[in-house]
């Protein structure tokens, strides 16, 4: 024992070179001024909450001089807001789901963390599509498990069937889809996510025991080429999406989004119930009050998806102009580009001394490529042009 | 394995019988109205929010529409607040601490749990003075932990020093009291907290490792009778405080906490660098950011203690009528009599028959107790002496 646990420690020891990356962004900013820095390493969206997020706040300021205006309300969220959500949900998943399948948390963070709890044990495994959100890792491992990424297709990022089969263990309880992804833009297909599905139901047989199927669908709006975004309850029974209104409604610093578990799956209230009491011992207790009032009438808005949909243009040409490879993202706001350099790290040094900022893909489970937030001003995008075109200039591709 | 782990399988099997009493409360309240209800059962507090709220959510609602104003901001809260939030915390304190030692947390529970994940390996043990708060079991066990309560006095819910020396052992890894406390409404004298830093000082000597010592203290403002609140930081050096507003704002739903690290603690830096990331880790990323804005105009306001104050009397006075024996509260919003029953979950059906809703001691690691929040309005706590008054008079003392 130390001052913190080993387990604690050991991550925050890793997790430096990430921070230093950041710290340096900041000086470059101050130094150049935030318009002269291209900073695509983070994924915080920059348009404004749309106006009803701005309606929905003055209501509430309107009532909070009375009784129980934020207090506790049932762990599980507004009973109205909980029967909202989930029509938005039966029309987003075209199937039939009740309030009572559905459970407000604390962002899609705090939704997978609560559904974690209840169901992972000590030595279980998570498996992912790699690459992947590397805070999957952190949240299996907050309760004993372990997260098992599985490679996919280097070229279009599709989902490895054979890989995932060959992961599949005992020892597996769930597996966690995000799409559109996180890192790569991709959206998953009918067809994968129906394999992936059929050899879910075929590893639950022969181990005998429920093994889960979770959607993470933060990004499910920004779906840029109108592709099918098929759902994973009409594909298998023990499935959970997970959602958030973080991107949205531009409120990621709120944190709200929710679990909803699939409405054909026997047991299910009971896994409602467990996710209900792992959002309250987690310490959430509910979903913020505040941001469950915001979304109760704002959930129907969003920004702009023509914004980021214009971004994902201007981004495509700095990139094609300098010759830099890419999987044209479908969905979310990232490319996921290879690296001209073997070292996505030294290629990422290279962009930073041209005020360009990325991430490298070793952050995602996948060295050789890097990762470039698009949720910032089109301005910026364009500008960031020479720079991209120097870099690869002096490396001599 | 089944939908749920056992573990938490095991957790919801238990907790099915306050379940059912809360929903018994509920169908009183349809049946004979609210009014006609006395409900003591729930912490919940019911004061509206002081005005100040009202103007910071008026303030939050015209911003709304601007770039990131709902958006991420640094996982340990806008450093504003951070810096505001230690000058309040030295006041109170008595000590002076900076923003650096400060993190923003989904309420107290939500900070519990950071600092918790933070410390704790698996195996560890975390004591706490019984009658208790229980959730503190759920948050150890989220981390591979166990709660080991440690009996206070029966009379006046004092510390038992000797109680703690037996019971410090080698796997422990914190103390966590809770002062004014939630269900006795004890406020811990600073004879009984340094004879507690005194022992903690001398196991970690014996045991060679850090051993924490937690307050855990949203109840602080709730001190009736003008006692001395002491610091554990003057007292101990690894010593942490965890604080709220969901009390004194009456912000309960809206999730607003904090960690402070005692500035004293050789080290602290690294155990404040944990909980930011445990903070994000667990999925709660940042404490909400409304709530924070809310906290950094409005924290120097609060409700009227004198509501609470008058509260406190009309509830002694009913108790006292009755003929019902207690410890009279210094703090918090509970009084936590003796049941005139040895059975206080029989007591309990006889309240709930006349209407009066309370919460078996053996909830809080005390039975032939029962707890009485007075978080009601002073009417309906006058109105419930007749129903007190049946009871005693149906058992026969």
């Amino acid at each position: 024992m130390g001052i913190l646990s080993d387990e604690i420690a050991g991550y925050l020891g890793k997790s430096s070179m990430i921070r230093k990356m950041f710290e340096t962004g900041i000086e470059l900013k101050k130094k150049f001024g935030a318009d002269n820095v291209y900073d695509f390493s983070l994924g915080n969206p920059d348009l404004p909450p749309p106006e009803a997020v701005k309606s929905a706040l003055e209501s509430i300021a309107a009532s909070a001089d009375t009784c129980f205006a934020l207090g506790y309300m049932p762990n599980a969220g507004y009973p109205a807001l909980r029967e909202k959500q989930a029509a938005k949900i039966s029309a987003e998943q075209k199937v039939d789901i009740g309030g009572d399948r559905v459970v407000m948390t604390c962002g899609a963070a705090g939704g997978i963390n609560a559904f974690f709890r209840a169901v992972l044990t000590r030595g279980d495994v998570v498996l992912c599509p790699s690459p992947y959100f590397v805070e999957y890792g952190f949240y299996a491992g907050n309760y004993g498990a372990s997260l098992k990424p599985v490679a996919s297709s280097r070229t279009d990022f599709s989902l490895d069937l054979t890989a995932f089969e060959a992961a599949m263990t005992k020892e597996v309880r769930a597996v966690i889809v995000n799409s559109p992804n996180n890192p790569t833009g991709r959206i998953y297909t009918r067809a994968e996510l129906a394999g992936l599905a059929d050899l879910l139901a075929g590893a639950e047989r022969r181990f005998g025991h429920e093994i889960y199927l979770v959607s993470d669908e933060p990004y499910r709006f920004l779906n840029f080429d109108n592709l099918e975004l098929p759902s994973v309850f009409g594909l298998y029974e023990h499935s959970v999406v997970i959602g958030s209104y973080s991107k949205n409604l531009s409120l990621a610093g709120e944190r709200i989004g929710y679990v909803a578990v699939n409405p054909a799956m026997a047991g299910g209230d009971k896994l409602v119930a467990g996710v209900i009491m792992t959002n309250r011992i987690l310490g959430y207790v509910n979903a913020p009050a505040v941001a469950q009032k915001i979304v109760l009438t704002a959930m129907d808005s969003q920004v702009d998806l023509e914004v980021y949909r214009r971004r994902r243009a201007a981004m495509k040409k700095v990139l094609d102009a300098a010759g830099i490879k890419y999987f044209m993202p479908q969905g979310a706001f990232y490319f996921f580009p290879r690296s001209p350099l073997a070292d996505d790290a030294e290629f990422v040094a290279a962009l930073l001394k041209e005020r360009v900022l990325a991430v490298p893909g070793g952050g995602f489970g996948a060295s050789g490529f890097v990762r470039l937030a698009f949720c910032v001003d089109e301005k910026i995008i364009e500008n960031s042009g020479p720079s991209f075109m120097k870099v690869m200039e002096q490396i001599g591709r």
